[in-house]
Protein backbone atom coordinates (compact mmCIF):
# COMPACT_ATOMS: atom_id res chain seq x y z
CA UNK A 1 0.00 0.00 0.00
CA UNK A 2 2.89 2.24 0.16
CA UNK A 3 2.83 3.16 -3.43
CA UNK A 4 -0.72 4.88 -3.42
CA UNK A 5 -0.92 8.14 -4.37
CA UNK A 6 -4.50 9.60 -3.53
CA UNK A 7 -5.27 13.17 -3.53
CA UNK A 8 -7.46 12.22 0.45
CA UNK A 9 -4.74 9.87 2.21
CA UNK A 10 -6.56 10.80 5.20
CA UNK A 11 -9.77 8.69 4.15
CA UNK A 12 -7.24 5.43 4.23
CA UNK A 13 -8.25 3.30 7.26
CA UNK A 14 -5.60 -0.24 7.60
CA UNK A 15 -7.09 -1.69 10.99
CA UNK A 16 -9.22 -4.40 11.09
CA UNK A 17 -12.22 -2.94 12.92
CA UNK A 18 -13.48 -0.27 10.54
CA UNK A 19 -12.87 -2.72 7.77
CA UNK A 20 -14.92 -5.15 9.50
CA UNK A 21 -17.81 -3.30 10.47
CA UNK A 22 -17.90 -1.95 6.77
CA UNK A 23 -18.42 -5.23 5.63
CA UNK A 24 -20.78 -6.67 8.56
CA UNK A 25 -22.95 -3.46 7.37
CA UNK A 26 -24.18 -4.24 4.32
CA UNK A 27 -24.60 -8.14 2.27
CA UNK A 28 -23.42 -6.47 -1.30
CA UNK A 29 -20.16 -6.59 -2.34
CA UNK A 30 -18.79 -6.04 -5.99
CA UNK A 31 -16.06 -9.04 -7.09
CA UNK A 32 -13.30 -8.17 -9.11
CA UNK A 33 -11.25 -11.07 -11.03
CA UNK A 34 -9.67 -11.33 -14.64
CA UNK A 35 -10.12 -13.93 -17.43
CA UNK A 36 -8.09 -13.16 -20.65
CA UNK A 37 -6.67 -9.92 -19.45
CA UNK A 38 -10.75 -9.19 -18.88
CA UNK A 39 -11.52 -7.50 -15.23
CA UNK A 40 -14.89 -8.42 -14.93
CA UNK A 41 -16.98 -6.81 -11.99
CA UNK A 42 -20.10 -9.20 -10.39
CA UNK A 43 -22.37 -8.30 -7.66
CA UNK A 44 -22.11 -10.98 -5.18
CA UNK A 45 -23.42 -11.54 -1.95
CA UNK A 46 -21.57 -12.01 1.08
CA UNK A 47 -21.10 -12.44 4.84
CA UNK A 48 -17.92 -12.33 7.29
CA UNK A 49 -17.15 -15.49 9.58
CA UNK A 50 -13.63 -14.43 11.80
CA UNK A 51 -10.94 -13.78 9.00
CA UNK A 52 -12.84 -15.21 6.06
CA UNK A 53 -14.98 -13.21 3.76
CA UNK A 54 -17.75 -16.04 2.11
CA UNK A 55 -18.99 -14.84 -1.35
CA UNK A 56 -21.86 -16.43 -3.01
CA UNK A 57 -23.90 -15.65 -6.36
CA UNK A 58 -25.46 -16.89 -9.07
CA UNK A 59 -23.57 -14.95 -11.98
CA UNK A 60 -20.45 -16.97 -10.32
CA UNK A 61 -19.58 -18.99 -13.72
CA UNK A 62 -16.84 -16.79 -14.92
CA UNK A 63 -15.40 -16.32 -11.48
CA UNK A 64 -15.45 -20.11 -10.98
CA UNK A 65 -13.38 -20.23 -14.09
CA UNK A 66 -11.26 -17.15 -13.02
CA UNK A 67 -10.71 -19.30 -9.26
CA UNK A 68 -10.14 -22.79 -11.32
CA UNK A 69 -6.70 -21.10 -12.59
CA UNK A 70 -5.83 -19.98 -9.26
CA UNK A 71 -6.43 -15.98 -10.42
CA UNK A 72 -6.46 -13.31 -7.65
CA UNK A 73 -9.48 -11.44 -6.99
CA UNK A 74 -10.83 -7.68 -5.67
CA UNK A 75 -13.68 -7.96 -2.78
CA UNK A 76 -15.35 -4.07 -2.32
CA UNK A 77 -18.05 -3.00 -0.15
CA UNK A 78 -19.67 0.19 -0.29
CA UNK A 79 -21.94 2.08 1.66
CA UNK A 80 -22.96 5.86 0.38
CA UNK A 81 -23.95 7.56 3.59
CA UNK A 82 -24.68 11.51 2.14
CA UNK A 83 -23.98 13.80 -0.85
CA UNK A 84 -21.66 16.44 -0.22
CA UNK A 85 -22.65 19.81 -1.10
CA UNK A 86 -20.20 22.53 -1.06
CA UNK A 87 -20.54 25.86 -2.02
CA UNK A 88 -17.76 24.82 -4.88
CA UNK A 89 -18.16 22.24 -7.31
CA UNK A 90 -14.65 21.14 -6.76
CA UNK A 91 -15.33 20.68 -3.14
CA UNK A 92 -18.49 18.40 -3.88
CA UNK A 93 -18.49 14.70 -2.87
CA UNK A 94 -20.07 11.92 -1.20
CA UNK A 95 -19.47 10.61 2.59
CA UNK A 96 -19.02 6.72 2.29
CA UNK A 97 -17.49 3.79 3.67
CA UNK A 98 -15.43 1.07 1.57
CA UNK A 99 -13.69 -1.65 2.53
CA UNK A 100 -11.20 -3.84 -0.08
CA UNK A 101 -10.25 -7.20 0.32
CA UNK A 102 -7.60 -8.77 -1.88
CA UNK A 103 -6.37 -12.14 -2.34
CA UNK A 104 -6.59 -15.48 -3.82
CA UNK A 105 -10.19 -17.40 -3.28
CA UNK A 106 -11.22 -20.95 -2.81
CA UNK A 107 -13.87 -22.68 -3.68
CA UNK A 108 -15.69 -23.81 -0.08
CA UNK A 109 -16.72 -27.71 -0.09
CA UNK A 110 -18.10 -30.04 2.07
CA UNK A 111 -19.49 -28.35 6.35
CA UNK A 112 -17.57 -25.22 5.99
CA UNK A 113 -19.78 -25.22 2.91
CA UNK A 114 -23.13 -25.47 4.32
CA UNK A 115 -21.88 -22.92 7.75
CA UNK A 116 -20.68 -20.29 4.79
CA UNK A 117 -24.27 -20.47 3.06
CA UNK A 118 -25.76 -20.31 7.12
CA UNK A 119 -23.87 -17.23 7.76
CA UNK A 120 -24.61 -15.45 4.39
CA UNK A 121 -28.65 -16.40 4.84
CA UNK A 122 -28.44 -14.99 8.61
CA UNK A 123 -26.34 -12.31 7.81
CA UNK A 124 -28.84 -11.38 4.92
CA UNK A 125 -32.09 -12.19 7.21
CA UNK A 126 -31.50 -12.66 10.78
CA UNK A 127 -32.86 -16.11 12.06
CA UNK A 128 -33.67 -17.29 8.85
CA UNK A 129 -31.73 -20.26 8.58
CA UNK A 130 -33.75 -21.84 11.09
CA UNK A 131 -36.90 -21.15 9.25
CA UNK A 132 -36.79 -22.12 6.24
CA UNK A 133 -36.31 -25.71 4.81
CA UNK A 134 -32.68 -26.23 4.41
CA UNK A 135 -30.83 -27.24 1.84
CA UNK A 136 -30.76 -31.01 0.17
CA UNK A 137 -27.79 -32.64 -1.23
CA UNK A 138 -28.63 -32.01 -5.21
CA UNK A 139 -29.49 -28.34 -3.74
CA UNK A 140 -25.88 -28.06 -2.00
CA UNK A 141 -24.37 -29.63 -5.28
CA UNK A 142 -25.46 -26.50 -7.68
CA UNK A 143 -24.62 -24.09 -4.98
CA UNK A 144 -20.98 -22.17 -5.08
CA UNK A 145 -19.24 -20.37 -1.96
CA UNK A 146 -15.95 -18.79 -2.33
CA UNK A 147 -13.96 -17.89 0.46
CA UNK A 148 -11.54 -14.98 0.44
CA UNK A 149 -8.95 -14.65 3.43
CA UNK A 150 -9.19 -11.07 5.41
CA UNK A 151 -5.20 -11.11 5.03
CA UNK A 152 -4.99 -8.04 2.21
CA UNK A 153 -7.07 -5.20 3.04
CA UNK A 154 -7.98 -2.07 3.75
CA UNK A 155 -10.27 0.92 4.05
CA UNK A 156 -11.67 4.17 3.04
CA UNK A 157 -14.04 6.48 4.89
CA UNK A 158 -15.27 10.05 4.16
CA UNK A 159 -17.71 11.95 6.66
CA UNK A 160 -18.57 15.21 7.95
CA UNK A 161 -19.61 18.22 6.75
CA UNK A 162 -18.41 19.91 3.44
CA UNK A 163 -14.33 21.03 2.99
CA UNK A 164 -14.70 24.46 1.51
CA UNK A 165 -11.55 25.79 -0.12
CA UNK A 166 -10.34 29.44 1.57
CA UNK A 167 -12.47 31.91 -0.27
CA UNK A 168 -15.44 30.13 -0.66
CA UNK A 169 -16.81 30.67 3.14
CA UNK A 170 -18.75 33.43 2.04
CA UNK A 171 -20.27 32.78 -1.29
CA UNK A 172 -24.12 32.63 -1.33
CA UNK A 173 -24.81 29.19 -2.37
CA UNK A 174 -26.67 26.49 -0.22
CA UNK A 175 -24.18 23.54 1.58
CA UNK A 176 -24.39 20.72 3.87
CA UNK A 177 -24.61 17.13 3.48
CA UNK A 178 -28.10 14.99 2.42
CA UNK A 179 -28.27 12.11 4.29
CA UNK A 180 -28.96 8.53 2.54
CA UNK A 181 -30.11 5.60 3.98
CA UNK A 182 -31.83 2.39 3.23
CA UNK A 183 -35.55 1.63 4.69
CA UNK A 184 -36.98 -1.68 4.97
CA UNK A 185 -40.71 -1.68 4.01
CA UNK B 1 -21.57 -13.53 -24.21
CA UNK B 2 -22.10 -16.91 -25.99
CA UNK B 3 -20.16 -19.07 -23.96
CA UNK B 4 -21.38 -17.57 -20.82
CA UNK B 5 -23.06 -20.24 -18.43
CA UNK B 6 -25.18 -19.06 -15.37
CA UNK B 7 -28.12 -20.76 -13.49
CA UNK B 8 -30.44 -17.70 -14.43
CA UNK B 9 -29.53 -17.35 -18.01
CA UNK B 10 -33.62 -15.59 -17.94
CA UNK B 11 -32.22 -12.56 -16.03
CA UNK B 12 -29.87 -11.39 -18.68
CA UNK B 13 -31.03 -8.38 -20.07
CA UNK B 14 -28.21 -7.08 -23.76
CA UNK B 15 -30.99 -4.10 -24.66
CA UNK B 16 -29.45 -0.53 -24.07
CA UNK B 17 -32.86 0.73 -23.38
CA UNK B 18 -32.10 -1.66 -20.02
CA UNK B 19 -28.42 -0.57 -19.28
CA UNK B 20 -29.03 2.69 -19.57
CA UNK B 21 -32.22 3.14 -16.99
CA UNK B 22 -29.35 1.04 -14.47
CA UNK B 23 -27.13 3.38 -15.34
CA UNK B 24 -29.51 6.11 -14.64
CA UNK B 25 -31.02 5.03 -11.73
CA UNK B 26 -27.92 5.68 -9.42
CA UNK B 27 -24.28 7.34 -8.99
CA UNK B 28 -22.13 4.88 -8.02
CA UNK B 29 -20.59 2.41 -9.64
CA UNK B 30 -17.71 -0.19 -9.22
CA UNK B 31 -14.79 -0.03 -11.59
CA UNK B 32 -12.23 -3.06 -12.35
CA UNK B 33 -8.84 -2.88 -13.92
CA UNK B 34 -5.86 -4.47 -13.65
CA UNK B 35 -2.03 -3.71 -12.20
CA UNK B 36 0.30 -6.24 -12.38
CA UNK B 37 -2.38 -9.69 -12.27
CA UNK B 38 -4.09 -8.51 -9.56
CA UNK B 39 -7.40 -6.91 -10.03
CA UNK B 40 -8.59 -4.02 -7.83
CA UNK B 41 -12.20 -2.54 -7.46
CA UNK B 42 -12.97 0.72 -6.59
CA UNK B 43 -15.78 2.85 -5.97
CA UNK B 44 -16.63 5.72 -8.10
CA UNK B 45 -19.25 8.45 -8.62
CA UNK B 46 -20.37 8.29 -12.90
CA UNK B 47 -22.96 9.93 -15.06
CA UNK B 48 -24.37 8.54 -18.44
CA UNK B 49 -24.08 11.23 -21.66
CA UNK B 50 -25.49 9.33 -24.88
CA UNK B 51 -23.03 6.20 -25.32
CA UNK B 52 -20.56 7.16 -23.39
CA UNK B 53 -20.52 6.94 -19.73
CA UNK B 54 -18.12 8.98 -17.42
CA UNK B 55 -16.25 8.47 -13.96
CA UNK B 56 -15.02 10.17 -11.41
CA UNK B 57 -13.42 9.23 -8.31
CA UNK B 58 -10.81 10.40 -5.77
CA UNK B 59 -9.37 6.84 -5.11
CA UNK B 60 -8.37 6.79 -9.45
CA UNK B 61 -5.03 7.57 -9.34
CA UNK B 62 -4.42 3.05 -9.61
CA UNK B 63 -6.71 3.22 -12.69
CA UNK B 64 -5.07 6.28 -14.26
CA UNK B 65 -1.65 3.88 -14.21
CA UNK B 66 -3.55 0.73 -15.51
CA UNK B 67 -4.88 3.80 -17.92
CA UNK B 68 -2.03 4.66 -18.79
CA UNK B 69 -0.87 0.95 -19.88
CA UNK B 70 -4.15 0.87 -22.37
CA UNK B 71 -5.59 -1.49 -20.28
CA UNK B 72 -9.55 -3.06 -20.22
CA UNK B 73 -11.86 -2.24 -17.54
CA UNK B 74 -15.22 -3.20 -16.24
CA UNK B 75 -17.59 -0.43 -14.51
CA UNK B 76 -20.59 -1.94 -12.46
CA UNK B 77 -23.35 -0.23 -11.31
CA UNK B 78 -25.84 -2.92 -8.85
CA UNK B 79 -29.05 -1.50 -7.10
CA UNK B 80 -30.90 -4.20 -4.81
CA UNK B 81 -34.14 -3.74 -4.65
CA UNK B 82 -35.58 -6.12 -2.14
CA UNK B 83 -34.73 -9.84 -0.17
CA UNK B 84 -36.56 -12.59 -1.72
CA UNK B 85 -37.43 -15.10 1.46
CA UNK B 86 -38.69 -18.75 -0.08
CA UNK B 87 -40.17 -21.53 2.11
CA UNK B 88 -36.42 -23.31 1.27
CA UNK B 89 -33.09 -21.36 1.74
CA UNK B 90 -31.52 -22.96 -1.90
CA UNK B 91 -34.19 -20.59 -3.57
CA UNK B 92 -33.79 -17.33 -1.47
CA UNK B 93 -32.56 -14.86 -3.44
CA UNK B 94 -32.19 -11.01 -3.88
CA UNK B 95 -34.35 -8.34 -6.29
CA UNK B 96 -32.26 -6.48 -8.25
CA UNK B 97 -30.68 -4.68 -11.53
CA UNK B 98 -27.17 -4.93 -12.49
CA UNK B 99 -25.41 -3.17 -15.53
CA UNK B 100 -22.03 -4.16 -16.45
CA UNK B 101 -19.81 -2.38 -19.08
CA UNK B 102 -16.69 -3.68 -20.32
CA UNK B 103 -13.80 -1.43 -22.60
CA UNK B 104 -10.91 0.82 -22.76
CA UNK B 105 -11.00 4.15 -20.88
CA UNK B 106 -9.60 6.83 -21.95
CA UNK B 107 -8.85 10.18 -20.12
CA UNK B 108 -11.34 12.85 -20.62
CA UNK B 109 -9.41 16.57 -21.67
CA UNK B 110 -10.05 19.99 -21.93
CA UNK B 111 -14.15 21.17 -22.61
CA UNK B 112 -15.61 17.29 -22.91
CA UNK B 113 -13.89 17.21 -19.14
CA UNK B 114 -16.43 20.39 -18.05
CA UNK B 115 -19.12 18.89 -19.82
CA UNK B 116 -18.89 15.49 -17.81
CA UNK B 117 -18.20 17.01 -14.10
CA UNK B 118 -21.17 18.54 -15.31
CA UNK B 119 -23.08 15.56 -15.81
CA UNK B 120 -22.12 14.03 -12.66
CA UNK B 121 -22.25 16.72 -10.44
CA UNK B 122 -26.14 17.46 -12.02
CA UNK B 123 -26.71 13.61 -12.07
CA UNK B 124 -25.60 13.23 -8.07
CA UNK B 125 -27.79 16.50 -7.70
CA UNK B 126 -30.06 17.97 -10.26
CA UNK B 127 -29.22 21.33 -11.25
CA UNK B 128 -26.50 21.80 -9.21
CA UNK B 129 -23.61 22.79 -11.63
CA UNK B 130 -25.83 25.80 -11.86
CA UNK B 131 -25.53 26.95 -7.83
CA UNK B 132 -22.23 26.11 -7.09
CA UNK B 133 -18.66 28.08 -7.62
CA UNK B 134 -17.19 26.70 -11.32
CA UNK B 135 -14.02 24.71 -11.52
CA UNK B 136 -10.94 26.97 -11.75
CA UNK B 137 -8.38 25.81 -14.10
CA UNK B 138 -6.25 24.94 -11.34
CA UNK B 139 -9.38 22.88 -9.94
CA UNK B 140 -9.95 21.15 -13.26
CA UNK B 141 -5.85 20.66 -13.11
CA UNK B 142 -6.22 18.14 -10.38
CA UNK B 143 -9.28 16.65 -11.12
CA UNK B 144 -9.58 13.29 -13.42
CA UNK B 145 -12.29 12.05 -15.74
CA UNK B 146 -12.65 8.84 -17.26
CA UNK B 147 -14.79 7.83 -20.22
CA UNK B 148 -15.86 4.40 -21.19
CA UNK B 149 -17.79 3.77 -24.15
CA UNK B 150 -21.02 1.67 -23.90
CA UNK B 151 -20.30 -0.81 -26.59
CA UNK B 152 -19.86 -3.88 -24.58
CA UNK B 153 -22.82 -3.43 -21.50
CA UNK B 154 -25.04 -6.07 -20.59
CA UNK B 155 -27.47 -6.08 -17.69
CA UNK B 156 -28.92 -8.80 -15.28
CA UNK B 157 -32.32 -8.60 -13.49
CA UNK B 158 -34.36 -10.34 -11.02
CA UNK B 159 -37.59 -9.45 -9.99
CA UNK B 160 -40.72 -10.69 -8.62
CA UNK B 161 -41.47 -12.89 -5.81
CA UNK B 162 -39.77 -16.05 -4.30
CA UNK B 163 -39.79 -19.17 -6.96
CA UNK B 164 -40.98 -22.28 -4.81
CA UNK B 165 -39.31 -26.24 -5.43
CA UNK B 166 -42.08 -28.46 -6.17
CA UNK B 167 -43.06 -29.59 -2.88
CA UNK B 168 -42.15 -26.62 -1.41
CA UNK B 169 -45.67 -24.36 -1.57
CA UNK B 170 -47.23 -26.21 1.54
CA UNK B 171 -44.43 -25.61 3.82
CA UNK B 172 -45.27 -24.07 6.62
CA UNK B 173 -42.65 -20.70 6.11
CA UNK B 174 -43.39 -17.44 5.92
CA UNK B 175 -42.40 -16.38 2.62
CA UNK B 176 -42.05 -12.71 0.54
CA UNK B 177 -39.99 -9.87 -0.69
CA UNK B 178 -38.75 -7.17 1.99
CA UNK B 179 -38.33 -4.23 -0.25
CA UNK B 180 -35.53 -2.02 0.08
CA UNK B 181 -35.08 1.22 -0.92
CA UNK B 182 -32.96 4.68 -0.42
CA UNK B 183 -34.27 7.42 1.23
CA UNK B 184 -32.61 11.19 1.24
CA UNK B 185 -33.40 13.46 4.45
Amino acid sequence: MSTRVTRHPERGKYDRDTVDAILDAGFLCHVGFVLDEQPYVIPMLHARVGDVLYLHGSTASRLLQALASGARVCATVTHVDGIVLAKSVFNHSVNYRSAVVLGSARLVEGDEKLAALEAIVNHIEPGRWDVARRPTEKELRTTQVVALPLDECSAKVRSGPPKESPGDEDLDVPSGVVQLRWVRE
